[in-house]
Parts: structure tokens; C-alpha cells; sequence
């Protein structure tokens, strides 16, 4: 059987022509770096000459146990002995030795994760022909103290403090300060200490190779050793903890392999007119068209990274009269490279004695801000296609940018985590109720509002807090649902946070931490993290750069095949958020909630009609909402006009809108206790009677949506006449054009639709006659439970849309109330690798198969329905690409501040139909 | 356009020559009444001649709005002359007039809900007629003024206590005390006042054809106009509100229509000759072969029906040598009727001057006992088979019979409703604690447990008390759930009882009652209604026969086609129950729910180990639990030994094993009040904090079931070690078969189970080393949320069976939490007919789709699988047929009182496959 090639040459033979066998498109063959290297050889650049071993190569090592397959030795030995003859050198020759570099090379970048030998050829011999070659004694020495170190500690787990400290005992008996004042002599001496070092700490028990004539472990003198061994430990780097961990937060797949590159070195750190640099073609920080790096001279790539010097930028490397012909190569490789690319590139370079060597390209990585300059700088260049530039910025990204950040470069220590509720960060002093930030705010401080959980009456605190944090709820809490919709950054759930807010103090449960009134904290909402004292915060902003970019995404996603689109709508409550909505791109309204109207003053209103048993006293409270309630809707339709809005009905349970009823029995016991009676008592009493009359033990599945509608009609009686009273009213006197349409939430049962619905049509007509205006309100179903979607062929043939509220269908299908979930096992289920991802944020297979059967059982009995999803998986990038091709939706509708977002999710989606 | 047939005729002919044209197999066309008159005078037996108008003539009558179709009159016109000429006489002949009774006849059985017009032919001319015939005045008149006044009454809508109130004052001017003491001039003077009655209360508006040349309404003379009218008036009860309910209720189309049936009148009032009477052919109270039925001499059958004379048992008519003959001819027609219809009939029959006449015949309805006496009789007198007999007994009645009753006989007057949580009646005095239950019983008392709701605590009294009512909770609430396993009747949500559980007394809402502990009341938990003081019961029994029957029923059920069988399992957690199920016949156990298993005494176990944060003392009281679990295991085992257990894991919340977190706020606050510190303030506030922290917003979403076993893997760990050291113990020591299996409930993910099953199987692993016995013990999963369903393929690769748990899987389809919505929404649901049955009781079909869903699913990826159900739809005879039809499941598993109806549900589900 002959054997698979494991082995690609890149670079020039002796005669300089290249003889490169791979390319820029074998990434998964060759592994990033040796593709870019093959493709920047094939290009005509300047690389060191080399080979690159196949990511294949790696795997075959490590599932046959850490043994070579066979014939790939061989192969290697082939390439290595090509290699010399390419260079006119040989690898140990003590007259004119080649080095060569062993590095890891994967299909994706895992910066850092994986090992590198420099160096690899010296030894007692070559390291004469070395210091033969160079003229440099003390570069020779350095070189070759460097690989045993290196060498050792990669190759064989030799621990690299004990290098360092023979390093530190040295400087002090040479009596100078840094490694660059040590002399060829130190150096040498050096040698020989860590090949000691290398004696003592290395078994020969595990290398049996390695032992010498006495049986001791001897630094490999012979380079094909040297070179066997290396390339074994970048093997063997592939599934190291780090590494493998890495893959898994990255969705790597472990079965890749890295490949290894063995490459000609070269060298940098050969004196004043060697260097060596890293660069992108532009700024990968803000995007300007401008080169972007630094170099440092006389040094290895090692020490560019390491921080250690001073390091100049790149764009002072032509100035330099030394480096003017290698800085004007470059800049025209820039140019090669980003025209053959078409993209950013992140490069690195060696100038060896005046002479530059290119040592690996790869498209660069670069902020939010940067890749939708350099996206659209690239379009106006002729350089990409506009639908190009919309692809290569991420949803991600945008979102990044849309809210203010933890400066990156920030020292931050954690001090506890939560759950992200809503992204963003926030720096501001602890307050724990919603006056006392009102007033903190009012006096010109920024606060924190910190709450065990917030509720409807911590509303005023909220919307003028930077941020909000709880130490108990999960993602759907309160506090979490209004941040989202505020865009205030939220963190939940903290539960090492044991708030006393009588005592206006939080006891930091593990430390012996007691935080006051007036102490400041940050926290990233996008990431759950809390931090003590005032964070740096990068700020968010809406540039001209990015609405062209969204409004190239929109011609993209309202562009489908057959004529379809893609479409955005905002969730909105109230004409501010509209408003903001559409300045980002919305539509239309997705989802209009109703039981945001009813808190605040309206509070009092919703409770005694709830409450009261005395029908004057209910139908006094519903004429008071009614009034409220068309107010409400003659705004939003005004700001939306000519726009739909979609209302959804009343849908919480009603003891929403009561007392908690734990701290009424409190009370009651405390007044029982004071002695007290009389009346204040009986009505307590009373009060908790009937609110414990109400109580539900699951209420996320019990009195709630249509529910509510069929078994209090009054209450969709008040909403439908306000919503057609608005509407007719603006287009009888306004002459607008409002677009009500009227949602019917938690629909499990089509005669539930059915019902409601009549109820709703006969408001109607009677607003219709009233007003002497035509009204068409279409009426649509909220589909958000697994019946609904097992049954939707039948509500189909009652509803004029659908709408998925995804929220409660995964907690349905899953069985999961999502704040319970994500406050207690969530978290476990993602550690311990039960779930890949939080089916809250990312949408769910299973349950977007629900969704697809419902389209689809939808679309067949009623082809005139449009489609939407109105959870907050609608403003997330990977569902709503999937809802789009998947599920065969026809819009998803978010918050406002993530509508930029799913704008470009959204095109993406669409792009990658075509 | 001919017309259709709309009017058949049954009976003889002039000549003595049978001329019916329809029979018993066309209920539908002419009723059950038409139909099988027409089949009895095709047997020859004596019926008087008459005809029947079809089903679809009333329909046609009904959906022209009241108007008679084209050609119909002229039918029912010629089937009139032709009974004329048959029967020698004409309707309204002033020598010898034809009289005729007008009788509804629908497709089923609706007792007493249509009208009827008896000796319809009559008027001033032919009541001469009828005394000439008779030589009897006074039968003529009492027949003419018994017409005038049902005719008035049924067809024209007079209030009948107008008549009453005449005929009294009628009794009181002639000085007599009854009816039948009136003489024929008493008689003929009535009818004038009558005839007064009914022109002074009938609108000539309405009807104009009434109109006499005054203008003023007469009594019609003409008897084709009487004909019609009445016919009229029949057609127009079937739409009436108490028929309209009644289909309602009974699941009866609307669209059937009901039949008229026009036949001779034969008289069972002509004296001492004449006799009339009802009749089954069996006794239809126990079954009895004897005949059953009553009847009066000189008499019309209302009379019999009315109950105003007592009547004589049909045993005794063949001892009067007056009815000698008849009665022997009736005996030898019950002979034929049963052979015929082969099965026990219900028979209406007159003798008029000695000449029996056959009035009806159907099938009759019988008694629980009788059904089951009588079906296994007639298996041993040849008539039927045993799958008919085994078809014949519906588990309805089945399940009648395993409960005590009230007494049908028994007058009762309904204090209050509930909810119908656990079948079965219950009389006893009020208690307001569990103690006080066990006292009283101890002191040789019947008690009557009433709670706002049970919790654990309340288990002692629970298991000694008659019943069980609470106030508040669903049928999931624990008060149902606990009495529905112990076979107690519960009513649950008596909202009406006001309980103040201290004061030990209940005011009933709506009067002015207040009722104290000692009073007696009686409940009907299959009904749900609350009855004050004691009713007669009637008591249960598991006889020879019904065990008979069900011998045969396992016989068809475990002999279905290609070798499957449906198989019935009990849900059971102790021994007690188990052995209860065994003599029930159960094959296994379907469901032990440990959770049950940690209450009691046990509960300060699992508090302990749930509050802990001692490492020590949560794994000593895991000891603990691991030591009485073990126990449990150990006598469950040995009690099904050879049989299958099915072992759910830990499934509840762990919150529902500790104290309510707002009393012990209350308490808290109380202790605050009253000025007391120190050590048990601070620790019941320390215990709060940890109640707290496990709260949840919706329980039946959150950490329980696998998500317990991830999160806790000590619960499963000492689960499973008990199980597995129970079974090898008696495997090794005691040489028995144990054959426990492991079930997973509440997965929704794949991993969910695949991890467990591992820590499973690690545990087995270690049990089968420590004991040295080989174990086989299957570890399935329990298929209960919608998730499940979907990727049942997956799952289905690592269990060894899925068991569905449809309570949980009806919630989560439909959106419902059980407690709630059975507490608040569904009886509305149901009368607003949104829902047509509770789908908690009656599978629905959405949720059976899902089921069926994850059988096929798992039965394609692992054809190994076997398939149950173990939710309470498990007892559900409508259910339990669709299981095995339509979702193709292998066993269903349930309460051990309802095994018996099971057994027999699932063998009428083999005989519709067949």
C-alpha cells in the first residue's frame, strides 16, 4: 500500500524556482499557517524555504496511540533532505549548518494553545560552523542556548523556571543586568549548565533514545532527533488541556489535527540591520486605510510579542535608512497580499541583514468598528462586492459595538459572576431601592439600582439607573425582561451578592466583603461579570459607516429568491421605543405588550378591577383603562403611521398586577401581633383572602393570555374597542393611515381562537359604526405552545398571521421554566456538556422543528398567512438564520436595540441562500 | 321530483297479513321505537298497526323552518287511510272511531325528553262512537278529557296545572277523593270546562287554523288537523332545551332527528280484562334469570310510569286466571325477543280485554352487577360468546361497581361541588386535623377529613378517614393524587366551604350554614357533589362473575394479532398496593414512585439532607435513606417476585419535602413582634433563607426529576444502590427473582439520560461485584415532555423502555398546569365547549399524536424498546383504547382500583382491532 502524501514543499529550490505544492485553499490539509505560507510562495514573496506536514498526519499520530504510520518518516526525511539541497545547507554540518523552525499550524487560529522549536540543528559542532558563518560568537551561543531551553521544556516538560533561574545565577556572576549584556562566554558556560539541567530532569526510563554511554539523558546532539522530537510534541500540543479546552469554547472539532510547519530559520536579532515585526495592511483597531504593527530591530519575533522592548511602529521602518528597501518591499507585499486576498491581513515579517522574509499571512482579526470601515473602504476601492462587505462583518460584532464595553485594555479582577441578562456595561455607585437612585441621579450621581429582584414599582429606579443587578431571577425576571427592553444593562441572578437593603449593604458571600450606599461597581451585562470600583468603558455609537452597511444588508435580505424577503420588526411598548425602533431600521411593531400599560399609576386601576367584587366599581376601573388605553394607542399608531403594529392582548396572569401576597400575611401577622384590630385588619385580611384566591402554582402555565380573554371578556372588550377607537379616530380625523392588528396570545385550542376572535370582530363593527370609518384589523394567533403548533392546520383557518413566541415554546417543549432553569440548571447542563448552547438564546433544534411543522401545516391551509417570530430568539444572529431557512419564516421582530443586529443576521441568512 | 319515502308502516294488514316495511336494523331511519316495532311484528308477535315518519322528515320539518317538506302530508295522509282500512275503522267515525297514539322515536334512547299524544282521534262525534264500541261512558270521557288535556298541553303549549285545577274542583263539587271516582257525567262536564280552558289560553294569532267562526280558538275536531298538529309538536321536542341538553350531554348529534310513531291505540283501562305493564326478560338490578317488571290492572301506562298506584310484580300475572293466557304468551315473547336480540330486553305491553298487545321492545339497560350476571349467563346458555360478553360490560359500569355508591333510591339535596378528585361515595362526621381523624376513628368514628388542602403531614388521617374534602387544590393536588392511590373518595376545590380549621367550623358561601366538627356530611367523589347529613351507600364488591369476566378479557387481550398483547400494570409504591394490584390483576408494576417513600417519618431525613451545608451530616442522612430504602425495595421485591418493577428515581422538587416558606415567615414576623432574639429567631430566619434560595416560579418546570439526579448524582447514587443491593440480596439469599427496572423521568435532552444511565450502571456495576450475583436490571426513560417526543430516535438508542407519562406530557403540550387549570379554567372550558372532555381524564388527540410521534420513532431506531403509559390516563377506558389503536403502546400502567377497568378497557380495544 503506498503510502498518502503527508508532506507539501513551499518556497524556492536552490535554483530559485518555486516549487510549492500546496495553496491558500488547503487550510485543512496544511493547516492555516502552511497554506498561507504555500499561497504567499506561490505569490512570488519572499518565504523561507520549507515543508509542511499534514493536519492528517497528526491525527493518524495520535489514534495509533503516539506511534508514526507508516512511511511518513520516510517522507520526512525526504523533504528534510530536499530541504538542505534547496538551501545548499545541512542540518548539523559544523561548517554552514541549516536551522530550520518547527511550528503548529490549524485549520483555525488557537492563538498561542499549541507549541514552536526555533532553532532546531544546533549543536556542539554546527554551532562552530554557526559562529563560522556569522562572524557572531555571542548570536551563535545565544542561538543555541535558546533551542536547548526551548527545546527542553517543549519537547521533554523540562520546567522552564529552572532555565531561567541558571539564566538570573549567570547575569549576577556576570554582573550585568540584561540577557542582550551577556557575553559569547557566559552564553557559553549557559550551554553547558542546561544541557546539565537537561541531564538531571529528563528520564530515560520515558526516552530511552536520549540516554548516553553512561546512561544518563543527553541533550540530542543529532538533528533528525531533534527534528522527530519536535515534531512529536506539536503533535502531541494538539490535545493538551489548553488547547483542547480552546476547541471547546470555540466549537472546534478535536478531530482537525494541526499541522506542522518546518521552515529555514531566519534570523532578526543578526544585528543592526536585521528585524523583525508584526503588521496589518490596516488598522485593525478603527479600520483607517493605513499599515498598522510594529518592529523592533535586532531581535526574534518572540520578543515583539513578549512586550519586553520598546517597540517602533511599522510606519517609521521605511525612515529608517537601513530598513528603506525592505520597508518599501513591504509595503508593496502589503499591497500584493490585501489585492490577493481582499481583506485585512495580519503578517508576520523577519528582516535578516537588510534582506525581508515574509513568515506568515492570515486574513486579520479586527474590532466592530474596524471591519465595517474597512467592509465599506472595500467596496468604495472596487476591492469586494457590497454583498461581500455585509457578510464579512458578525452579528456579534455589531452587537459589541451597539453597547458600551469594559475597555479591553483594562486590569479587571472579577469580584462575582451572574447571569448576562442584558449586554452592556455600567460603572456607577450602589443604591438599593428605586428612590434612592432617582434622587442619586437627580443630585448629577450614576448609579447602580442592586435589588434582590425588581418589580413593577422599581420601574422609576430602573430607568434612570446605569445599570441593574440582582442577586436572585434568571433571565426572564423582571429586572431582565425590562433591562433588555430599556437597553440598561442588566446582570441577574448574583447570588453571591446577600443584599440587606434595610441596612443598605451587600455581604459578598466567600470574602469577607461588606459593600454600602455609594460604592462603586461595573459590571458587563454581556458577559455576567461584576467587578468592585469604576471600570474604563469604551462607548457605543450609530456611525454613518454602519447605516450604510445596514442599509447594503437590507437591500440584501429584501431581496430573496421568488421574490420573498426577509423582514425586521421591533417589540415595542410605547411610542419612545418606537420611535428609537425606527431610527434603527424597524419595520414595523412585531409585538406590542400590553401589560407594560397597565403599571405605574395604572397599577391602581388594573387592581381594584381585578380585586373588587362590586361590578360598578369594575366597570368604573375598565372605563378608566379604556380612556388610558386609547391614549396609549393613538400615540403608538401616530409615531407607527402607515407602519403595522401588532398588539397582543392582555397576558400575564392578573396577581401579577397584586401585592405579593408572603408580605401581606407578614403584615397581617405583625398587626395581629400589635394587638391591633379593627378594620385596617379585617381588610388585610380580606385582601389576602382574595388574592390567595388567585394564586397559581405554575403560573407561566396556568390563567394567562387567551385564557384570560375567554374567561374575563371585559378585559379584550376594553383593548379591542381602544385599539379601534384609536385607530379609527386617526384616520377619520388625523387623516392617517394606522395599521392595527390584534394578537391572541397562548393559544392552545383553536375554539380559543376561534371565541376571542368573534368577540374581537364584534368590537369592531360596533367602533366601525361609530366612527363611520371602515377599519381592517387583521387578527393573528401568538403560537407559543406545542399544541398550537400540532394543531396549527386548523387555527390557520381562523387567523390572518401567525406569530412564535419562542420564549414559551421552548420552555414548553423543553419543559423548563426558564427562570427556574437558567437560575439553577442551565448553567450545570452547559457545564457538564448536556447542552451545547442555552436554547433560551440560540434556538433549539427540536423546538424549531415545531415551528417549521407549524409553517408548514400553516401554510397549506391558509397560503395568504404571513409568518413571524417574536421571541428573543428573534434578535439572535444563529436563529434567525435558521428561522429563515429553516422554518420558512417571513419576519422576526426583537428590541429595539437589537433591530441593527437582526437587520444583518437577517441579510446573512439570505446570502446564504443564494 | 318524487318525493322520498318518508313514512313506513308496521303491523298487520286487514287480512291478518304482516305488510311492515321496516326493521330493527334501521334505527336510524325510524328510531329505536319504529324500528323495532317493526321488527316484533315481523316476528309475528302482536303489535297494533300503525306507521312510522322518519327520522329525516323531522330534520327536513326543522331545517325549513318549520315547514312541512313537499309530499310528506300526502304520505302520512295515505298511510293514515291505510291503517284505516286496515284496522276496519276511521279516525273520528261517530260509530266506531279509529284512535291512534303519537309517540317520538329517536335514533338513542332519550328518555322522557320528547312528547307524546295518546288517544288522538277523538272529539264530540267519536267519543259517542267509542261509547257505543265500549258499552263503557265513563272510559270514553275520561279518554277524550284525558286527550283534550295532553294535547293541549303538548302541542299547544297550555299550562297543564289549569286541567289539574279543574279536574280538582271537579272532585271536590262531586265529593271524591280520586281521579277514577269521577262518574262519566263528572267526566263529559269536564271536558266542556277543558275545551273552556283551551279557547281562553290558545292565541288564534299563533294559530290560525284554530279559529272557530266566533274568531275564537276551538279545540280541532277534525283529527287529520289533530294528526298533524301533534305530529307538529313531536317534530318540535326534538329541539326543545331539556332534549338539547340532554344530546349534550350524552354526545348525541343534533342533526339525528327523532321519528313519530302513528299506531292504533290498544287500552289497558278497559276494565278488569285489561291490564298494562313494563317488563325486562332478565332481573336488570342483579342480573337474575327472572322475569322483572310490573304491572296494573285497569290502567293506561302512564299510570305505571306515574307511580300513583302500586303495582304488581310481573311474576304474579299468569296467577290471575283472567291473564292466564296473556301472561304465558308474554313469558313465551320473552323467550323469542331474547333469543332474538340476544340479549336482555326491555318490553312496554298491554292486554285490553284479555288480548296481549306488544306496545316496545329494546335492548335493557341493566345494573353494573346485572351487566356482568347477565353476559356470563348467556356465555353458559349458549346464546353469546365470550368476546361478545366481555364487549357487552362497559368500564364504565365496571368502575361503578368498584366504589361504594349513594343509594340511587336516595333523596338528596346538594350542599355544595367540587372537584371529582377520587371516584367513590364517603358519609362520616367533619374533622379539621389529621389528629383529630386518628382520634375519632381510634374511638370507633367515621370521619370525613375537610382541609383548605392536605399536605404530608396529613397522611395518617388521610389513610383512616371515610374521605377526604378540601377546599382548595385540583386533581393534582396532593389531597387528590394521595386519594386517588389509597382508593379514598375526594372532593377537592369545594370552594364553597369557608374552613376555619382553628375555630373548627365551615360557613358555606351563599347561606347562612355554619357546619361543626361532628356534623355529618356525605360526598361523591365520582361526581363531585357534597351532600349534609348521611345518604344510604350502596356498597363495592369484586364477585365471582366479574372476575370471571375478566378472565376472559385477559384471554382477548393477551391474544392479539401477530402474538401482541396489551398488557396492564399498577402504579404502586408499597407493598400494601401491590399485593391490592396483584388481586386485582396487575402483571407488574408499571410505576413505584419513590418519592412517596421519604415521607413520614422519613421526611426529617431528606430535610436534612436537602438543608445541610455539613458534608457529614447530608451524607449520614443519605445513609440513613439509603438503609429504609433498601427495606422498601427489599419487601416490594418480594412481593412481585418474578414480576417486572419499575422503579422511577427521585422525581419531585426537593422544595416540596420542606416547610411553607411564607408560614414560616409569619412566624417569623410573630417572634420579630414579640420582642424575642436570639438562637431560634436567627434560625428560623437562616432556614427561611435557605427555603428561599430552592424557591421556584413554576415547580413543574424546574429542578426535579433528571435534572435532581444531575444536579444531586447522591440522590441517584443511593437510589440505585438500593435497588440493585435489594434485588442481589434476594437473588443471593433467598434464591428469589426480583426484577426491578430503573426509569429516568422528566428527560428532555439526550445526554440527560446517557449520563445518568452511566452513573446508573457504574452503581450496578459495583452491587453486582460487592454481592457477586449477575444483575439485569433495564434502565428506561420516562417520556413526558414534548422534547422528548421529538427526539425520542435519539433517546430511544440508550433505554431499554419508554414509559409516557401523559399527566406531565398533556401539561406541556396544552400549555396547562393541571392544578390551576382544573381549578380555573377548564369547567369553563368545557361549558363553553371550547374543550369537549378534560383532556387530564380523556387523552387529547394533539398529545396522543405526540406519543404516537415517540413510538414510531423509537420503535424505528430501537425495535427492542417496549412501550407503556403510566400517567392517570393509564385508567381511562376511552384512553386506553387509543392507546393501543393509536399510538400502538405495549402496556398501560395504573392506580391498583382501577386495574380491574384496565383490564377490561384494554380488551375491548383488542376486539375493535379485530
Amino acid at each position: 500500500m503506498e503510502t498518502e502524501k503527508c508532506v507539501y514543499r513551499f518556497g524556492a529550490a536552490a535554483d530559485g524556482v518555486d516549487v510549492t505544492e500546496g495553496d491558500a485553499s488547503m487550510n485543512f490539509v496544511l493547516g492555516g499557517k502552511g497554506a498561507n505560507l504555500a499561497e504567499m510562495a506561490r505569490l512570488g514573496l519572499p518565504v523561507p524555504p520549507g515543508f509542511t506536514i499534514t493536519c492528517k498526519t497528526c491525527m493518524g499520530y495520535a489514534n495509533s496511540g503516539n506511534e508514526w504510520q507508516q512511511g511518513v518518516l520516510d517522507q520526512i526525511d525526504a523533504a528534510t533532505r530536499d530541504l538542505e539541497e534547496r538551501m545548499g545547507k545541512r542540518l548539523g554540518d559544523p561548517d554552514d549548518p541549516l536551522l530550520v523552525s518547527v511550528r503548529s499550524g490549524a485549520p483555525f487560529s488557537m492563538p498561542g494553545m499549541m507549541d514552536t522549536v526555533l532553532n532546531l540543528g544546533l549543536n556542539d559542532e554546527s554551532v562552530q560552523g554557526l559562529i563560522r558563518q556569522t562572524e557572531n560568537p555571542r548570536f551563535a551561543w545565544d542561538s543555541y542556548r535558546r533551542f536547548i531551553q526551548m527545546f527542553s521544556n517543549v519537547v521533554l516538560g523540562v520546567d522552564a523556571d529552572l532555565f531561567e533561574n541558571a539564566l538570573s545565577k549567570r547575569r549576577l556572576i556576570a554582573g550585568v543586568r540584561q540577557d542582550s549584556d551577556l557575553s559569547a562566554e557566559d552564553l557559553c558556560q549557559l550551554v553547558s549548565e542546561f544541557k546539565a539541567i537537561f541531564r538531571d530532569n529528563v528520564s530515560v526510563l520515558l526516552h530511552p533514545e536520549l540516554a548516553d554511554a553512561a546512561g544518563d539523558a543527553a541533550f540530542p546532539a543529532d538533528p533528525a532527533l531533534q527534528l522527530r522530537l519536535a515534531i512529536q510534541a506539536v503533535f502531541g500540543s494538539w490535545l493538551n488541556e489548553r488547547a483542547c479546552l480552546y476547541r471547546k469554547q470555540n466549537g472546534i472539532s478535536d478531530d482537525l489535527g494541526t499541522a506542522v510547519n518546518v521552515q529555514a530559520m531566519v534570523f532578526g536579532n543578526k544585528g543592526e540591520s536585521s528585524a523583525t515585526g508584526v503588521a496589518f495592511t490596516r488598522n485593525a483597531a478603527d479600520g483607517t486605510k493605513e499599515f498598522y504593527g510594529d518592529f523592533l530591530v535586532n531581535a526574534q519575533g518572540e520578543d515583539v510579542v513578549a512586550g519586553i522592548r520598546n517597540t517602533e511602529p511599522i510606519s517609521q521602518l521605511k525612515a529608517n535608512p537601513t530598513f528603506k528597501e525592505a520597508g518599501e518591499q513591504l509595503e508593496s507585499i502589503f499591497g500584493i497580499l490585501e489585492s490577493h486576498y481582499r481583506d485585512i491581513c495580519d503578517i508576520e515579517f523577519t528582516i535578516e541583514q537588510g534582506k525581508l522574509w515574509m513568515l506568515q499571512t492570515r486574513v486579520g482579526k479586527r474590532t466592530a468598528a474596524a471591519a465595517i470601515k474597512i467592509a465599506i473602504d472595500m467596496v468604495e476601492e472596487g476591492i469586494i462586492t457590497r454583498e461581500e462587505a455585509v457578510g464579512r462583518v458578525s452579528p456579534k460584532q455589531l452587537d459589541q459595538l451597539l453597547h458600551p464595553q469594559f475597555d479591553p485594555a483594562a486590569d479587571i479582577e472579577v469580584l462575582a459572576c451572574g447571569l448576562n441578562a442584558s449586554p452592556g456595561a455600567a460603572v456607577g455607585e450602589i443604591v438599593f431601592s428605586s428612590d434612592d437612585a432617582v434622587k442619586a441621579v437627580a443630585s448629577g450621581r450614576r448609579v447602580v439600582l442592586v435589588r434582590w429582584e425588581t418589580n413593577p414599582d422599581d420601574l422609576k429606579g430602573m430607568t434612570v439607573a446605569e445599570g441593574i443587578l440582582t442577586s436572585h431571577g434568571g433571565k426572564t425576571s423582571h429586572a431582565a425582561v425590562i433591562a433588555r427592553g430599556m437597553g440598561t444593562p442588566c446582570v441577574c441572578g448574583v447570588e453571591s451578592f446577600q443584599i440587606d437593603a434595610k441596612a443598605k449593604e451587600v455581604r459578598i458571600s466567600g470574602t469577607d466583603l461588606v459593600l454600602h450606599e455609594g460604592d462603586v461597581i461595573s459590571f458587563d451585562g454581556a458577559r455576567g461579570i461584576v467587578v468592585l470600583g469604576a471600570v474604563p468603558l469604551t462607548t457605543a455609537s450609530l456611525t454613518k459607516d454602519l447605516d450604510t452597511l445596514l442599509a447594503w444588508a437590507d437591500e440584501i435580505r429584501l431581496d430573496g429568491p421568488d421574490g420573498r424577503g426577509f423582514h425586521v420588526r421591533v417589540n415595542a411598548d410605547n411610542p419612545k421605543d418606537a420611535g428609537l425602533a425606527l431610527s434603527f431600521g424597524a419595520e414595523a411593531i412585531g409585538l406590542c405588550r400590553t401589560e407594560h400599560m397597565f403599571l405605574g399609576d395604572r397599577k391602581q386601576i388594573i387592581q381594584s378591577f381585578i380585586l373588587s367584587e362590586d361590578a360598578a366599581v369594575r366597570s368604573a376601573a375598565l372605563a378608566q383603562l379604556l380612556e388610558v388605553q386609547t391614549d396609549d394607542f393613538l400615540s403608538m399608531f401616530r409615531t407607527m403611521n402607515g407602519r403595522d403594529v401588532v398588539v397582543r392582548l392582555l397576558d400575564p396572569p392578573l396577581h401579577e398586577f397584586l401585592d405579593d401576597p408572603r408580605e401581606l400575611a407578614v403584615s397581617i401577622a405583625r398587626l395581629e401581633a400589635s394587638g391591633a384590630e379593627g378594620e385596617r385588619l379585617l381588610e388585610a385580611r380580606s385582601l389576602l383572602r382574595r388574592i390567595d384566591g388567585m394564586a397559581e402554582s405554575n403560573p407561566m402555565l396556568g390563567l394567562r393570555g387567551v385564557r384570560l380573554s375567554l374567561l374575563y371578556p371585559e378585559l379584550p372588550l376594553m383593548q379591542v374597542r381602544a385599539i379601534a377607537s384609536a385607530a379609527a379616530a386617526l384616520k377619520r380625523d388625523e387623516g392617517l393611515d394606522p395599521r392595527p392588528e390584534i394578537m391572541v396570545p397562548l393559544v392552545s385550542v383553536t375554539r380559543e381562537h376561534v371565541q376571542v376572535r368573534d368577540v374581537i370582530e364584534g368590537v369592531i363593527g360596533q367602533v366601525e359604526r361609530e366612527y363611520g370609518v371602515k377599519l381592517e384589523i387583521p387578527v393573528g394567533t401568538m403560537i407559543e405552545l406545542p399544541r398550537a403548533c400540532l394543531v396549527a392546520d386548523q387555527i390557520a383557518k381562523h387567523a390572518d398571521f401567525f406569530c412564535f413566541g419562542t420564549n414559551d415554546l421552548t420552555q414548553t417543549v423543553f419543559g423548563f421554566s426558564r427562570d427556574d432553569a437558567e437560575a439553577k440548571f442551565i448553567p450545570v447542563y452547559l457545564h457538564k456538556g448536556i447542552l451545547d448552547v442555552n436554547p433560551f438564546e440560540t434556538i433549539d433544534d427540536a423546538v424549531l422543528e415545531m415551528v417549521s411543522m407549524a409553517v408548514s401545516k400553516g401554510r397549506e391551509s391558509n397560503p395568504a398567512m404571513s409568518y413571524g417570530v417574536c421571541g428573543e430568539h428573534g434578535g439572535d444572529p444563529l436563529s434567525i438564520k435558521r428561522f429563515f431557512k429553516d422554518a420558512n419564516v417571513d419576519y422576526v421582530s426583537c428590541s429595539p436595540y437589537r433591530v441593527p443586529v437582526a437587520r444583518l443576521s437577517a441579510a446573512h441568512a439570505m446570502l446564504e441562500l443564494r
